[in-house]
């Protein structure tokens, strides 16, 4: 259960702040799901825009960086994090950009041995290789 | 400094287990630079061995990731880690399969708005919507 | 589920040193309530005292910081941390201590913020600035 | 050293953005000081525009919590965290607002005292009480 | 529930892959029991066996570590990641192993301890004593 | 450098709380040296003693664990939350006790091992089996 309420639609209908919000968000996405982390954050109509523009400006704008490897990259750090519900919200916005079994499979791999070699790597304190600072 | 000694040229050369594994690294990368990383594992053989046969098959082997997506997934997983060798290493790595300064900032604005947002619903414990539940 | 024995009252009455604390956490609460982490930490009674008294004294005593900013910083570790049991309850306390909801928000909005800009920093290996030192 | 490069003031000045980014700071600052995760994000002109603009509201703008708990707010976080220059630039922000070196070692307290039980709390498992959750 | 499918014995009997290290998992634990952790990297063969590989031969093999001695060792890391499955899973394996309740408690005490000893260490950033480096 | 003042021995003497705790320090270990954390620590002398005397309880006493398996666990802890400083005084402290160079690795390699299965099982959101909750 979470810490702060979920507003219903019918609360968000009352709040033009968060109306635009869920509105656009529903524009963009093309549905009309609007999850519950947008529900959390419009206890603050200011962070639920600002953190909906700049989810949509570098997940969804145009950028250097196509859309699944955006994805790829998000559910990565979710899962460092330890975080269960980004996990699950990402993997499923990654699967609907098209992410095949075999390359979730991948990307958890990647996720499984970076995290065994940075544990690793911490614990041995190895000194950062001069090659690598060259040029900066 | 780091808490384990790091092996030199001639060391390695005394012992066969572990030239094995540099002389790999060498001709996979067809050059002569052992990192330092590889230098502490070899305290021990056997990691060292297995460490490199999984690194091998999983970042450079066939896959259904590109090369430079899985750099820039090992670059996210460090980043949230907080592991300043793995971060230099591969972003070095990335850099040298050609990712572009563009797809570097790219990179780093996922990397951060995913750590804000899964800091944000960690607070709120934002409950799992069931719709990204079906069908598992 | 607990990866430990949560004790019940019948036991805690029969543990004199237990008792003792689960007497003083009533006592300096006002409240019957002994809230399951005392119940689980029971198992060690010196761990179970050395807990008590230090967050008595921490959270609780006189103090540079007032009580209600105590509860905020605690809040916000747990949510770095990812510890949900200690959101839950932290939060709990903070209300308790008179958090309003729209300073609830602000919590939320700064742990989002300085997560995001502690990933962006570490990922970019920014060097601290040498004004930072200065008289160090 | 950075993964990217830190902007010198010349460069700036021959960047609309940037420039745009860097005289606000200067403004509202009242300080001719660029710390380096400026300069560092000065290679993404969206993302230091978005940053600080950010930063400006949630730190510097009206709010329910004061200056000074934020800034004790973040550098919990960024310890947490483990963002060594977040800990350090943060740090000097909140003695430039008034922290008190009582207040400082309170802070510090807390943060030792939270991280300890968020442990305790994980490895044990701790389910959350009903009485948390009530109301939500 | 998780983001991959859970293999059941049924499909696992039908791929060579994932049979050959189902039965290796039952033949070295002597039980028929599979935990879930298995069942989910079943979706990657390549994957699970390797991760069984390493676990047999680091967990269960010869080495200068006794069994327990990994347990509370795998126990401590898990808690310190927040990983709530590896938490359950390898508490019950360490209490397969012998680990009494004392020890346990003395574990969780240690984890407590360290946990807020690294984030004092952290939030003072109390630079490594010389001596801490001799030799090295 | 730290964000705090590090103590000489001279203001140490001239302040009674803290000269008791270096004295203890001292008396115990059978050494002169005082380590950068207490000298940090002394900042806050209630926070001094009451670290030092749990960390003397924890980590010196009599207890479960035998006195190098704590310094294991520790160095483990503090390698999964990345403690530089931690992780070299504890290894220092572990060798002390007689850590061998075979125990080092093999301690590693769990820690690697752990932090990649803990990650895969974050990852992939693995539900706890029935099996493990049995009892409980």
């Amino acid at each position: 259960m979470a810490t702060v309420r979920l507003w219903t639609d019918d609360e968000a209908e009352k709040d033009p702040a968060v109306k635009a919000v869920f509105d656009d968000i529903r524009r963009v996405r093309g549905s009309d799901f609007i999850n519950n982390f947008w529900r959390a954050l419009a206890n603050d109509a200011a962070s639920l825009k600002h953190t909906w523009e700049s989810l949509k400006a570098i997940m969804g704008g145009e950028g250097a960086l196509d859309p699944l490897t955006r994805e790829l990259i998000y559910i990565a750090v979710s899962a460092a994090n330890g975080c269960s519900y980004c996990i699950h919200s990402h993997t499923a916005a990654a699967k609907q950009k098209g992410m095949t079994d075999a390359q979730h499979m991948h990307l958890l791999a990647i996720v499984g041995m970076a995290s065994e070699t940075n544990a690793l790597v911490t614990a041995m304190q190895v000194p950062v290789d001069r090659e690598f600072l060259v040029g900066e």
